[in-house]
């Protein structure tokens, strides 16, 4: 098959290269669709060496035909349509995956819209829902509202029953306001502790979804509202932070740091399963739709990681092998 | 009555006062005994005032009989011994009392060792247990393993089927390990992380209760194993932290912060009522019994406030008006 290698820090190669076969437990998709990451542009550099077992090549995440079902896997079948979450291997013709990781098309998408929600649909599940436990009239602040990411946890958030507030740059705020952000703030030029503290009345959120890491982590602490949560997902803006830890006491908040594609395998089906469970209904009924900005050829990875780089695009950037 | 009053900050005066009386779903208390905590030496120095509707006097915690029952309290009698949490007003003769933050005094303690609990029992179950969720089989480590929180955090932790780790001066160590500590650890002489490792396979501690702060922030997170918990009750280290991001994410850590005392009082009648469920049948049984320094007179509460500073007691300095 062909997949997508890294054979010196920041370059690409769509080449061949062998064909996965599944171990215990896994079975083997040929991909219809793999979707860009942050954590691939991290891959390409060379900073986020794939964990231990998983296929060398960059992409968390597809959607495709199961071809071939590995030793003590029960409930899948060869020709079945699924989308999974990947620890990488995604930028390929063919991929192996844990069983456990695998989810069914959502009602109403094509195969190839699906490729756009396995990885933003168990980051933000587990890290708004599972770990921070956004609840229903609350306030969920999330930066970078335009990515990927962000446009799910918009709609997330607002299908939870939250006020929404989204930073991101002027141009995307048509969007993501008809996404059903509540407030939308230029993050460019005005300050968002102020900006969310003028809108909750001066409570502050009650869960922060944030990629920024260090640079917005004291910012972040003075825009909670008492008894709130922060969920860090990335560092974009170091990761050497420094905060008032007096400040965070006096609302008995707390800071949560996570990356899904190291977790064990067990964590990783626990979360597909409640994002089954709990989100693919939500999908399935058009509450929350995959945001695509565009579909690109995988041997034209390098350029969609240069668009995902400019972060002029809005939701995913999906590409087909 | 008589009162502890800070006319100014670091002096205390053992003085006449106007007696309390019950508001609205309050209580008044006779006071048998009251405990020093660290908040209260905050307050003697000015740097923690009352929250508004508290007694402007310092204690946190006291037991006594209840001499009068105001409006809207169900369930409570004139003459009942009870100990309580106090948002402050322990240093007294009298404190009057918000009805849900009363506990019976459990089976076979006095009256007056009573109040070596509400405060260390409520902050310990709120934040081990509430909060940081510390579960059979995992390992605890426990900061100022010698103070009145510490005693309690290390038998709480037994209790719960955790493995548990101290720090605390040499001098304590063979009562801490009486009252089941795994591992006792000297942090004058020796790094708590390695030790901390070393003793856990390299894994390192599910949950980290912490009174130290800035200074112990960056220890912890390297301290702490995959998926755990940092609770932080105390600055005594200092309030603004730094620490390495990168490394919390890759362990999925969480950092919370909190005091009892500024909780809303429907808050704390919650952690009440879970201490009395879940706590009060260990008292009871006697798997966790207060671990009190000494006794002293209300009057000489400067001279107990020293003791406390020096932490050269283990355990709680109980004060009797």
């Amino acid at each position: 098959m062909h997949a997508i290698t890294i054979e010196q820090p920041g370059s690409f190669t769509w080449a061949e290269v062998p064909d996965p076969t599944p171990a215990e437990g896994e079975v083997v998709v040929e991909v219809t669709a793999s979707a860009v990451n942050r954590a691939d542009v991290m891959q390409r550099q060379g900073h986020y060496p794939p964990p231990p077992g998983a296929p060398p090549y960059p992409g968390l995440e597809c959607s495709g035909v199961i071809t071939a079902v590995g030793p003590g896997v029960t409930g899948h079948h060869v020709g079945e349509r699924v989308c999974a979450l990947l620890a990488g291997g995604g930028y390929a013709e063919q991929v192996a995956v844990p069983a456990g990781q695998l989810l069914p098309i959502p009602q109403g998408l094509s195969l190839q819209e699906a490729a756009a929600l396995p990885e933003v649909a168990c980051t933000v599940w587990s890290n708004v829902v599972d770990i921070a436990r956004l609840r229903q009239g609350e306030t969920l602040l999330v930066h970078g509202g335009g990515g990927g990411i962000g446009t799910f946890a918009i709609q997330l958030g607002k299908a939870l029953g939250a006020t929404v507030i989204a930073t991101a740059r002027e141009s995307k705020h048509a969007q993501l306001k008809d996404l059903g952000a509540d407030l939308t703030i230029d993050y460019t030029s005005t300050d968002f502790v102020e900006a969310t503290r003028d809108f909750t009345d001066g409570r502050g959120a009650n869960v922060i979804l944030d990629i920024i890491g260090a640079r917005y982590l004291d910012k972040n602490v003075a825009a909670l509202a008492p008894d709130g949560r922060i969920a860090i997902i990335g560092m974009q803006g170091g990761r050497r932070g420094e905060f008032d830890l007096g400040a965070l006491m006096t609302k008995r908040g707390s800071i949560s740091a996570a990356t899904l594609r190291a977790r064990p395998i067990p964590d990783k089906a626990r979360i597909v399963r409640g994002v089954h469970e709990r989100i693919w209904p939500l999908v399935g009924a058009g509450t929350i739709r995959p945001i695509i900005d565009r579909t690109m050829a995988m041997s034209e990875a390098a350029e969609a990681h240069r668009l995902m780089e400019s972060s002029d695009h809005i939701g995913k950037i999906l590409l087909l092998p």
